[in-house]
């Protein structure tokens, strides 16, 4: 053996690893070595290293050198355990290739099963099996796996659509079963197979100019290396690039002997969970097949069997549970999964097969959840004192919460609408959307904001980013464990799987759910949590508040130490943040006044302030203005009586609020009895070529200081009238776009004078802060000197980022998709804040201002406040609190408390 | 005494204070102080320190307490060395006061003469003088400067326009000339002068409301104070700001003993320089008047006489020069010029009296002079000895060379025209321009970038931003030393002063000049060097190759450090860039060859790719566009031969390329064979609503990679062919636009394939550089990671500026006035580079850069590469070279030498 260690043995209840080594052995591969030494009954094997495969690729695709005397040494010890031969005549082993990340990517990579079936070996195999109709029947699933992922896929060859080696040979097995009459694959007889076996051969080596190989260990190292290359195939790239996991982790290989759960009545296959993924409940709970391989339950091809009676449902009341057909096998099982969760403190998704009525574990691993499910199971294990509190707040993603937030069917219009068909819940929730046939025509929808629901007969891994841009998916095969459902559950995503009432024409496109035909964009609605499809519009309502979630975020806020606030400009939003648990308001544009319903009135007044063309005829319609800007100040700051409420002045350009259509422009100059020119010229006057650096934020209020004057004035009017109703108001002043401390100094000097104007208009003593975003790099660069008159900061990550790449957001999708796609950047900036550019703005900014003003208080405000990566950042460094929109706060609260508990562990 | 000093004495050849003292005494009182030192005969008096001025200001107006203590004793010695009494009856002491910034400021402050006379001092004085006439005279003149300046100005009435008190008493004084047919002042008798002062007191109590002073010390505290108020005029902030005076130096006060000039035909009063400060020639200059004050001279109401016989011009031939008047006093004068000078080592502006025979110096300074002249004082001293090369170095202002560089009339053209008119050469070369008559409207044209030359009856301060804007000056009154003189030598601007021929109707807005009749809109010609006026526009011309200039850049080059290259686009321009010394092209920006002459065929292919619709069409475009690129780099590089040539890849967003006009469109449409929709929607489809951080530069190159590719063929075709025909091309490639490493990987990666190819098919080896520029923020900030690709960064710091400051250049003028007025930003960002901000990314860029590639070569692109504080700022920061427009090129070179100089110095 070489010095490098590149092989991990495992089997007989000893292992060379073991489950903290998932880095080097991947997730399964650390997880088959624990197994074993909890003495768990795995087939033996070995694990090649996640560091042999980036060897690999630093090799240009080649093994290295020693590699194979490691394989060797390590077959012959797994032959020995098995008491069989890899590619013996008389006592042959198979084995299987497996793929196994650090982080699970489920079915992104390849598998390669039932390696080591040839002429040689197939002989000896029919003798000891006495079952040649399995052996052939393994026969033909290895030469469909082989050619596809071996022989075509690794080698890159990429056949037109349709006419790829797998969907050929399905095809063949399929005209047999026609020409034969056969219902199912189990009508095979072994004259059949042996012949399919002979015509595949011949098919492979047409179509992709090879044989198939006829040597064990060609098969062997083959598998092997697809599983390598499909480390980089175009699937797992997506897939990585959405879960963001970085790109040079790499992956094992497993090779395991194989058990077969497809020798007969006596064998089986299933997948498990110690609790339901869905929701949580704490039932063990699963499907399994009779006489089947797992990638059967898997791939949704056969509908699965209920694991026990507890978890049966509507769907599977009348199958056989493993409980009732094996139950001794179920006995054994359930207490592997018992010990399993004891031993993982957390819940496990397993694979067994039976073979001849044993039970063999070939895998293990943390299950994936929805974040119901997520929620549900750390509060109950923590109540189960299987973790503690600190556990419990780290088992939730942040982004989970979202779906706790998110829309269902309004239960009392659902209740009155009859079902056209119930499948599986997949995943919870309720989603509405018109139908799409196909994974490319969700993403595009996505792109338009439309909302889709993707229905297919069965998902598979090239729908990836199809199920990701869909609002809901149907499919009419799978089992809670089929692809669909998993992936759909790892995304929160509303799914319903198995809905058998589903009928797809692809040529047509049309669908028949039940007796009811629907054709491309019709409206359905699924409700994920029940399983149930609704051939109409039902309006969904958010999730009301749910005591758990009530309990968990006040675990969650015990272990928080940043503050969280949020935007909202009007009463209604307010209400909504403070039931979420917010702490104040960190962002009120006033601008937001001038924007939707209720509008009219004040952007009128600010158009006739726009229209005016002296200082005097400005300061009329500012006075008009003032009374409505005081009331949106003042409805605001009462409902968040008693918390800060920090006020923007007007941050956009003029411009914006000069109507741009000739009808709008006609209604207005004829309320302003001027002329439509008039209007055009002062809108031409006002353009700008690049208004994202023009005339804006506080550079309005030094050429007209009367625009800021009466802001000023409304909020401490606002203030004064509501501490003369026995309120608590705090307002917080916050002048945008700034670049130097002359421009706060200029401004704070209009401020103090109508403060103290209004202290003595209403003889009250009115605090206040007064403070500036940092949101240009020049600010965060002068912070020191902007914090000698700034009480905070509040930083603009948004415009922040735009200035610190150059990267206009409203223009930035013309090149963002090719600079993602090449990788020259990780990810959008403008979902997680650029540590390496904007974050060390923001550093700089922290340490500078606080350097001159130790008491500064210091902020975030925008869409990185409500996403958890960059809240994490935002406690690292220091800052007093984040403030986001109101659905996003019980997120920025839990990452809050995540990135103090990680913090504190990195002490 | 006070422990503060406040008050510096000087007289009878001591003195408190010294030479070294202008930051505390101001330019006046530290030379008046070391005049004394050298034993010239210099009027006792003493100086009220700057820091005093400060004092007074943070004093909201008012005086240190312990200032009256010091003024009295300092009173007190003055008489003891003059041997008269301030405020007397009988032997009356008069004293002046005047302004004394560290930085001179010509007449932009305010002045009192005369003080101390008053109906206790007047008999008193006539007795001693006896000459009543002189007495009133001099109290008339009190009267009007006192009330003006001290009683009017200092108290901020602003009187209607031309209502002043100062034009009310002209006025009268005008009338009782016109009344009694006088042509001159001094026809006025004793009983004219004696009625007048009575008439002028009355008025100044009925239009200021107080009584004019008739105490000596009251009138004394009104001129220190108006001084000091002087400090904070309009008109001496307008011309701190054009100068970049910093606001809280202050000005000093001289109290000088009073001596009078005017005392009769034995009296004199003048003004001289110890070289000429228009063209530098080494010969003792000036001007004087016989029984006149000073302020006659500087104010240009009569003509002056010319010093000495050798200095006399066509203007002056027949006037009597000081050297034959009083040739004993001009001995003794020029002695102590030429004392100065050897004592100063620098040209010395100096102003004396003589009275009644005896000479006086009151004034002596570091002349101003024109850059002609500075360049010729430098090369002259050198020579002589008197400095050493790098004074002589620092001796030229680098905005001075750009006179050296601007255009002159075409000699030839010249001559075949008869001037209309001859005035004095006050500031050289050539000008030609609109007719205009005030200040404002040559404001007007300048911001229309119309070139106007103003016309005046003669300057006076007000006219300051006028005479800034214009493009000529031409006055009808005034000598070598007046104001309009003064003024334009300082800024380098053609100027002519004294044209007697000039007659100005403002009424009807003409001139005649000689014989001719001027309307407004006419056009002149100017020749400042030897002061012709020309009715008709002539063609100008560049100023040829000096060889003085050759000579001092020479010198010059010798303590520069930093390299000076150019931004050039074509053969022309880098052939003038070489003539000025560059030393390779740091910026060829490929867009320029699609705008202006010569563009329409490469224009029509560019849009041909832009108007594709598939990768193969845009290369196909680009294969017909490729030739063009080639040529213009071609072209380019074999100038540049030997010399290295910085190669920016295409930077503009695309849509600049598509037509807007319908016209154009149509053609366009009809050369495509598409329809006018297509291209608007293209245009459309290219719009961006910040296009400054939108598609464009590198991102252009990611998503059209073929784009890059045709670039990097065309430029390494070029060298290539080049090589072949034996030249030495130094083609460095540069990414425009970069955020980051991966984008320069991305884009090496073809590069080098391109390379190897035209290498190949060539058979030459092209060595190249490989860089980016360094314009966004990220990119300054992650440099380190940038500098492991790039092997240059050439920062870009016009776009730098934008982004750290949020500036659209384009639409900055909306708020940038106003910022500059409410002194918000010391200097626009994009003229000299903000250190605080800009200044910090860079430095962080190249400490960085270095940090991962020690080799790594750093320059500067764009506007600030030819800003002299620009230049400065990147000596010290260790840059290679900086580049700028080819006539910017000897201002840089200067600079960088200066800087050099500096940092040594600082060492």
């Amino acid at each position: 053996m070489s010095e490098i260690k590149r092989v991990y043995r495992f089997g007989g209840k000893i292992a060379e690893g073991d489950g903290t080594m998932r880095n080097l052995l991947g997730g399964k591969g650390a997880n088959l070595a624990e197994m074993c030494r909890l003495g768990m009954p795995v087939p033996a094997g070995f694990t090649i290293t996640t560091e042999c495969c980036t060897e690999y690729y630093a090799n240009n695709g080649q093994f290295p050198a020693e590699l194979k005397a490691d394989v060797d040494a390590s077959m012959a010890a797994t032959e020995k355990i098995m008491n069989m031969k890899f590619g013996d005549p008389e006592c042959p082993l198979l084995v299987s290739c497996r793929s196994g990340a650090r982080s699970s990517m489920p079915g992104m990579m390849e598998t390669v099963l039932n390696i080591g079936l040839c002429s040689a070996t197939i002989p000896g195999l029919i003798k000891r099996t006495n079952n040649p109709r399995f052996v052939y029947d393994a026969y033909r699933r290895l030469i469909m796996m082989y050619s596809d992922v071996v022989m075509e896929k690794a080698e890159n060859i990429e056949p037109e659509e349709g006419h790829g080696i797998r969907v050929q040979l399905d095809r063949m097995l399929a005209k047999v079963k026609e020409a034969k009459g056969y219902k199912s694959d189990t009508d095979l007889t072994v004259e059949d197979l042996k012949e399919l076996c002979e015509d595949f051969k011949v098919r492979v080596k047409q179509e992709l100019g090879k044989p198939f190989p006829d040597d064990a260990y060609e098969q062997l190292w083959g598998g092997i290396g697809a599983v390598f290359k499909s480390w980089n195939g175009k699937r797992a790239i997506a897939y990585r690039r959405i879960e963001g996991i970085p790109d040079d982790w790499g992956t094992a290989v497993n090779v395991q002997s194989m058990v077969f759960g497809n020798m007969g009545e006596n064998s089986a296959t299933g997948v498990a969970f110690s609790r339901n993924p869905a929701t949580g409940e704490n039932k063990f709970y699963g499907e399994w097949l009779i006489n089947a391989q797992g990638e059967d339950v898997v791939a949704g091809i056969r509908t699965p069997n209920p694991l026990n009676e507890a978890t049966k449902n509507e769907h599977n009341k009348n199958m056989a549970s493993l409980e009732t057909a094996m139950p001794e096998v179920y006995k054994e099982l359930d207490q592997i999964q018992q010990n399993l969760e004891h031993h993982f403190h957390d819940m496990q998704d397993i694979e067994f097969t039976i073979q001849d009525g044993k039970l063999w574990m070939l895998q293990c691993r943390i299950g994936k959840r929805t974040g119901i499910a997520a929620l549900n199971m750390a509060m109950d294990m923590l109540h189960e004192g299987l973790i503690d509190e600190k556990t419990a707040v780290m088992r939730v993603a942040p982004k989970q919460l979202d779906e706790l937030l998110h829309p269902i069917l309004n239960p009392e219009e659902e209740k009155k609408v009859a079902p056209v068909a119930q499948g599986l819940p997949a995943g919870p929730g309720g989603s509405v959307g018109r139908i799409v046939f196909t994974a490319a025509e969700a993403v595009e929808a996505a792109a338009k904001k439309e909302k889709v629901i993707l229905i297919r007969e069965e998902t598979n891994p090239e729908d990836v980013e199809g199920m990701r841009a869909a609002d809901g998916l149907l499919t009419a095969r799978g089992g809670m464990t089929s692809h669909a459902a998993l992936v759909a559950r790892g995304w929160g995503k509303c799914a319903i799987v198995g809905c058998d009432a589903l009928k797809i024409n692809m040529i047509n496109r049309t669908a028949t759910i039940g007796d009811k035909l629907f054709k491309d964009g019709d409206i359905l609605s699924l409700d994920g949590t029940k399983g149930l499809v609704f051939g109409q519009a039902i309006p969904t309502m958010n999730a009301s508040e749910n005591p758990r979630f009530i309990e968990y975020m006040k675990i969650v806020d015990k272990y928080r130490v940043l503050g969280v606030r949020t935007n909202a400009d009007n009463p209604y939003d307010a209400q909504t943040a403070l039931d979420f648990g917010a702490e104040g308001i960190g962002l009120f544009r006033i601008e937001h006044m001038f924007y939707g319903k209720n509008s009219a009135e004040p952007l009128a007044k600010l158009r006739k302030m726009i229209m005016s063309n002296t200082t005097v005829e400005r300061e009329h319609a500012l006075a008009e203005l003032e009374p409505f800007v005081k009331e949106a100040a003042k409805g605001t700051m009462k409902v968040m009586d008693g918390k800060p409420v920090t006020f923007r002045l007007l941050d956009p350009p003029l411009h914006e609020f000069v109507p741009q259509t000739a009808e709008k422009q006609k209604e207005l100059a004829a309320a302003f009895d001027i002329t439509v020119a008039d209007i055009q010229k002062r809108g031409e006057a006002l353009h700008e070529v690049n208004p994202m650096m023009g005339h804006r934020g506080v550079r309005l209020g030094i050429t007209y200081p009367e625009v800021s004057r009466m802001q000023f004035k409304a909020i401490f009017t606002a203030t004064a009238e509501l501490m003369k109703e026995g309120y608590t108001p705090q307002p917080e002043v916050m002048i945008p776009v700034t670049i130097s401390v002359r421009e706060l100094n200029f401004q704070k000097n209009i401020c103090e004078e109508v403060h103290a104007q209004i202290e003595k208009e209403y003889g009250v003593s009115i605090k206040y802060l007064f403070g500036t975003m940092i949101e240009i790099p020049r600010a965060a660069i002068i912070a020191d000197s902007m914090a000698k008159t700034a009480q905070f900061f509040s930083f603009g990550t948004n415009d922040l980022t735009q200035m610190t790449f150059g990267f206009s957001r409203d223009d930035v999708g013309a090149f963002m998709p090719d600079y993602l796609a090449n990788k020259i950047l990780p990810a959008d900036p403008f979902q997680t804040i650029d540590r390496f550019s904007v974050g060390k703005l923001v550093e700089i900014g922290i340490k500078g201002g606080r350097s001159t003003n130790p008491k500064l208080k210091v902020g975030i405000c925008g869409e990185h406040g409500g996403d958890p990566a960059s809240v994490e950042f935002c406690n690292e460094i220091g800052m007093n609190y984040v403030s986001c929109s109101p659905f996003r706060i019980p997120i920025a609260r839990l990452a809050a408390a995540q990135a103090a508990i990680k913090a504190n562990e990195a002490k």
